[in-house]
């Protein structure tokens, strides 16, 4: 028996347990090679291998177009709030912004540093509640790009559809909910994502770039930040997050072994029709988001009466459900229920709230 | 009986058995609460106590004063490159820069992007075998810092003095010999270190900054590579590389149970002592750095005749002697031999360096 926990913790975020095993039979000597992939030469043939199939098995997951580059690199997505516009945006240039919540804005403040931000949307008008439709976006055709964030990690918003840009290249920021349904990376001109949601540990984040925006980076970009260095270096110009790469690795080998990203939409459906359907049943918790904006991968709720918070949590947690309080920005509770939670993951947390309801209610 | 190698890589390089053991132990679940290092929330009290405590215990191995900050930041020692004249170098001011080989002079090339820099000294005329001295600097007292490289991985070439440099900030590049001995550290406005030599994992850099040199960034640094605002939230104004961290932490602990940098040094004295006079009195093998210059840390070593090379790897393989493979830039040997690496490990090299010479030399 496992004495594993539930873990809803938004990131960094549960693990699959099988590619946990996995690491922790390598860790000390990989393939009989007396060595840990921890210990390898970035270089190696070995390492080199691993790199690689990573990198194919991401393609694979995400059918990934030829003429896009796959870069894995450093600082999170907070770094590329501004490595996007250090190589997207060129001086006195305006780019379009979507604002859907924390993080989105987040990336409008960097951006600002560098150059014009036009708010094209924002869901402010709904409350965050709801994600304002095309119709009302006041696009630029000038822009050098468009960036939103398909979800939204703390207000559990999320995009079901993809914006249309005709020419102006889309830019996402998925890092909290890459991997979890199919995607046409073919509408999107950079796709990024911190990996310590749905791909593998932090230390790491993924860009998948369209050939044609590389080597526009401006001359005060950092070597360090400039996509086309890294593209040019294969993610190597200097020594990666070898580990954390190599780790994302075993993920993608799960994530196939599981049926790729159509087997994950189904099971996410499920976890998270489970998980809505019985806050809006109950009488107790509640969820605010509009029905087709609803986060699949996380999902804030409150209970009716917040006093009860406390012990809520300290019951889920002496039950192993862990990490369900919500952001310090917005209180409450929240379920991030990534790939690597199952639905028995969700059959435990809801048995453990109707008990709770049932109980204090 | 372990069937681990000895590793004789560069970086990413040999890790401490026992600290691997440990994070082995530990992969699936920390502590008996169910979860893993790589799954815990950056900001959850148990990872906290863990960042904190690997802080606490590289302060106690180097005696940090307590008028500098210790930071634990992504990138690697490339990305400090640009960091550095980001945050330190003003606008139209010039730094002086210290040439002593191959990583010395990519600090200098990234440096050059952001402003004037001097070189005040270059280990050229001495073909790159000796440093040289500082009566021979042509140091500015108006420079924004003095940057230079204390150990050069690939050249082999290391600093046993810290340069004078008066009230000009004195920045340096320790990646390859930090906790090797011990340092006095109030000699530094800055020290940077890439992890994955002496420290941990690839994907972390450390950063110990003196505070009065905080708060300089230009307009144009990212929010992500400005040491103050990493320094007011704890290295943590986003998720940072937790699980380097951790292990890192247990890298430090590792320190503390040897007995410290006291300890290492005595250590790392008697491996070279040993690998540097069996080069020395042997006629196959050399070394052509100055006696007071050679490295500590990384040791390149040639064979009288070249053609020899492939068979020399090729039997070292076979024995577990792993990565002796020169720099692809210089060819030849090099036996990096960091803090994870005993005694033993040196015996055994030069066991098979004597064998082989005694057979094909």
């Amino acid at each position: 028996m496992s004495n594993r926990a539930f873990n809803f913790c938004a990131g960094p975020a549960a693990l699959p347990e099988a590619v946990l095993q996995r690491a922790q039979a390598e860790l000390l000597d990989w393939n009989g090679k007396g060595l840990s992939v921890m210990e390898m030469s970035h270089r190696s043939d070995d390492y080199t291998a691993i790199a690689v199939k990573a990198e194919q098995d991401l393609r694979d997951l995400l059918s990934v177009p030829a003429n896009y580059k796959v870069l894995f690199l450093q600082g999170g997505a907070s770094q590329q709030f501004a490595e996007i516009p250090l190589n997207l945006l060129p001086e006195g240039a305006s780019a379009d912004y979507i604002d859907t919540g924390i993080w989105s804005r987040k990336a409008v403040e960097e951006a600002r540093r560098y150059g014009k931000v036009n708010i094209a949307a924002s869901a402010k008008p709904y409350d965050y509640f709801a994600i304002p439709p095309q119709s009302e976006w006041q696009l630029d055709a000038k822009a050098a790009y468009v960036h939103y964030a398909s979800n939204e990690t703390i207000g559990g918003l999320e995009f079901n559809w993809i914006p249309e840009t005709g020419d102006v290249p889309l830019v996402v920021d998925m890092s909290s909910d890459i991997l979890s349904r199919p995607l046409d990376v073919s509408k999107f001109g950079l796709i990024y994502a911190g990996a310590q949601k749905n791909i593998g540990p932090s230390g790491l984040v993924v860009v998948v770039v369209r050939e044609d925006l590389l080597g526009r980076a401006r001359s005060v970009c950092p070597t360090m930040l400039d996509y086309k260095i890294a593209a040019d270096n294969g993610s190597m110009y200097n020594t990666p997050a070898t580990f954390s790469w190599y780790l994302s690795g075993l993920v993608f080998e799960w994530l196939k072994e599981q049926g790729g990203v159509a087997a994950m939409e189904q099971r996410n459906r499920a976890k998270k029709d489970r998980l809505y359907g019985f806050i809006d049943a109950s009488g107790l918790y509640s969820n605010p988001i509009t029905g087709e904006a609803r986060s699949w991968m996380n999902v804030p709720f409150r209970l009716a009466d917040e006093r009860l918070d406390k012990d809520f949590l300290a019951g889920a947690d002496a039950r192993g459900l862990l990490n369900l309080k919500g952001h310090r920005s917005v209180g409450g509770m929240r379920a991030s229920i990534y790939n690597a939670l199952g639905l028995d993951a969700i059959e435990a947390l809801v048995g453990y709230m109707a008990e709770f309801e049932k109980e204090r209610g």
